[in-house]
């Protein structure tokens, strides 16, 4: 069945024109109505995963990858989570920077939604009905395109959101999903620019990539983490364990996790020992470098880093230690290797506190605590759409206000420029 | 001379690294570096400049890019100007949005250089200085790419910055001119995405285009405006009339001009020959719709608005003028013909201005005021980079904060997630 990308694109820019009557109550009750329908289609949605699930089976998907496809645990979560966006406070129509010139325009900028989003995702369906909550309360219209192993379910949840809009009175393009998983769409998408205004990619290195080689349109490009921690002679060495534990260990499959651990020599001998212990433990393989591994000695769980390990995000339980003489030498390292995603300090002295915050330009830079906190929710956004580690429109973790524009509005009497 | 692009983006990569240690006042002091450097080196400028306009010349270029490739009467205002921009506030290190949060997390974020920046212009050696003392201010270093009838002009004011630099201290790289202008060095210039972060395109929509279908960096589109104003049946026809005209004449060849006037029926008959008597005398040319053309009548500089009028930016003295019934109309022809730039209505109805500001959707949305304020000096920004005509990261006319990223700062003691 062949997709007119085209058709799909003006659909969206009609629908995104038509969100902009609705306030932020209507927009509400359109999250609740959409809740509502998911959870009244739960057997409908439960089956299409199920069919999903199957064939995932039938080919061979990873037990990790299969828990991510399956929605029978979490689909109470997800219209939870849709309710709960909500409730969250719309930034659409706040207006900041207002002024009155000298000459007597009244001038503010005025909060808008972007318009148009592109999302291409990989084999969650749950993040199907997510970005549509979050692009709906920002009054943007949304393109999804999610992983083939999912396509069933997308096409279920689809179809409850686009029922429960036309319930409420809302255009039901304002949420499509691309209801082919042929790549070759994805290459159409990214160069609607006449239609889409932001495309968000959510998945690995090779996604945004291509996405940044082949888009014609603005891509969020981010969630590459090579993260640092490093640790100085005056850090709380109790503290610093626990911090590096949490950062390596607590979910080392995403990107804001540790993946290198940088020890001042001075403290090389007293902590090196008890991180690898520590971490040991908890199943974790180490990649040292010369003067770590003289400190470290031999284990099954330690070998000696290789060529590139600096550079790998490691998704796993796998940390790389180097032992570094000082600051400059961690500063060095970072500014070599890190994908300016997440890096941190341990320390006590004030004046590394300020050089590693001045001098890191990393999208979150850290002092005395886990990597693990660049999260929309974490950081108090209460919604994540994703996680920019490009420089432009925003960076770190992005929430509604992200999702937004901005327009001059520009009010006279009369005015000529002289 | 061969020209190797790697080695230009990581110069000016450690050169915005670099940037980084100098605080405002170091920044301000090698702005003036720079202007006293141009300013003891007018000989050299001048006679390099004189060059490439016999060479302008001897090519046939129009008296009107001649102009714009002119120093002789424009340097000292360089100069000026960037004394002026030494003066501006810094954004850079500016810290905004920050909060404890429950759990003790010290959070904000800090203002950032954006890092290495491309642009990329015709024919105005001024906007060599322009831009390289826009991008020093914000501690960004900048590739520049002009247009070819200015190479020894721009050389000869590169070579005084950079001199300039040196003498305080600075990295020279940090202002890097790509000194051979075969736009093979555009396309490389628009991949190097592993060095630059953002690419301004400063030209016609032809470059626009180019740098958005080829460039894998952020690129800021922007600079075309088909811009309206509608006219209604309670507008102050003298105060329209003097809008419109300013709008139109004042400066015909920018973006921020009038290219079309929408006109409401109930009062057509009585603006339109007003209108256009008015602009006739300043040698307007109009394309009239047919109900325009029934009240206009014929006349030397009147002809019927043809197909893609409505699509197409004068950058002339030429005015498409259309009569529509009602506000409704007028909406839909900017919504449909609008290249989202600057909009205006005139009218005293507040329903109708507020309709107005609610659903056009440009970068600048005026009431009662000329299209001709969209500019970042006019609207109090202080200097202007670019007008940006896409939704993210910038809007409109862009200044100084414009050219800044930020990073989050996230200070603990001792947190790890939960």
């Amino acid at each position: 069945m062949a997709v007119d990308m085209q058709v799909l694109g003006q659909q969206a820019k009609a629908a995104a024109f038509a969100l902009r009557k609705f306030d932020t109550a209507a927009k509400n009750d359109a999250l609740r109505a959409i809740a509502d329908e998911i959870d009244a289609r739960r057997d409908a949605i439960f089956a299409a995963n199920a069919a999903d699930m199957e064939d995932g089976r039938a080919a061979g998907l990873t037990p990790a990858l299969l828990d991510r496809l399956n929605l029978a645990k979490r689909l109470e979560g997800v219209t939870a989570d849709v309710r709960r966006v909500a409730e969250l406070p719309d930034p659409v129509g706040e207006e900041f920077n207002i002024r009155t010139l000298p000459n007597g325009l009244k001038v503010c900028k005025r909060r808008v939604p972007v318009g148009v989003l592109g999302v291409i995702y990989e084999a969650r369906p749950n993040v199907t009905v997510d970005v549509a909550a979050l692009a709906l309360k920002t009054s943007n219209a949304v393109i999804l395109r999610g992983g083939k192993e999912t396509l069933r379910s997308n096409i279920a949840l689809v179809d409850a959101i686009c029922a429960a809009l036309e319930s409420v009175g809302f255009p039901p393009d304002a949420v499509q999903l691309i209801r082919d998983t042929d790549r070759g769409y994805v290459r159409e998408l990214l160069r609607l620019d006449r239609y889409v205004d932001m495309i968000i990619p959510r998945g690995g290195s090779g996604l945004h990539t291509f996405c940044r080689e082949n888009s014609t349109i603005p891509v969020i490009t981010g969630g590459i983490g090579i993260c640092h921690l490093y640790v100085d002679s005056t850090a709380d060495l109790k503290a610093a364990e626990d911090i590096v534990q949490n950062a390596k260990v607590q979910r080392p499959s995403v990107c804001n996790a540790l993946d290198t651990l940088l020890v001042q020599e001075s403290i090389a001998a007293q902590f090196i020992p008890r991180i690898i212990a520590r971490l040991s433990a908890d199943g974790v393989r180490f990649r040292v470098d010369e003067a770590a591994a003289a400190i470290a000695g031999t284990a099954d769980n330690i070998q000696p880093a290789g060529d590139g390990d600096w550079d790998t995000e490691w998704l796993d339980l796998i940390l790389g230690i180097r032992v570094v003489p000082d600051l400059d030498a961690a500063l060095e390292h970072i500014y070599r290797h890190s994908t300016a995603h997440s890096d941190g300090i341990l320390t006590s002295d004030p004046t590394s506190m300020e050089r590693f915050l001045n001098e890191v330009d990393s999208a979150a830079v850290y002092i005395n605590a886990s990597t693990r906190y660049t999260d929309g929710g974490q950081l108090g956004l209460g919604a994540e759409i994703a996680v920019s580690t490009q420089k432009l429109h925003a960076r770190g973790p992005m929430g509604l206000e992200e999702l937004t524009s901005y327009k001059w509005l520009i009010v006279g009497e009369g005015h000529v420029r002289p």
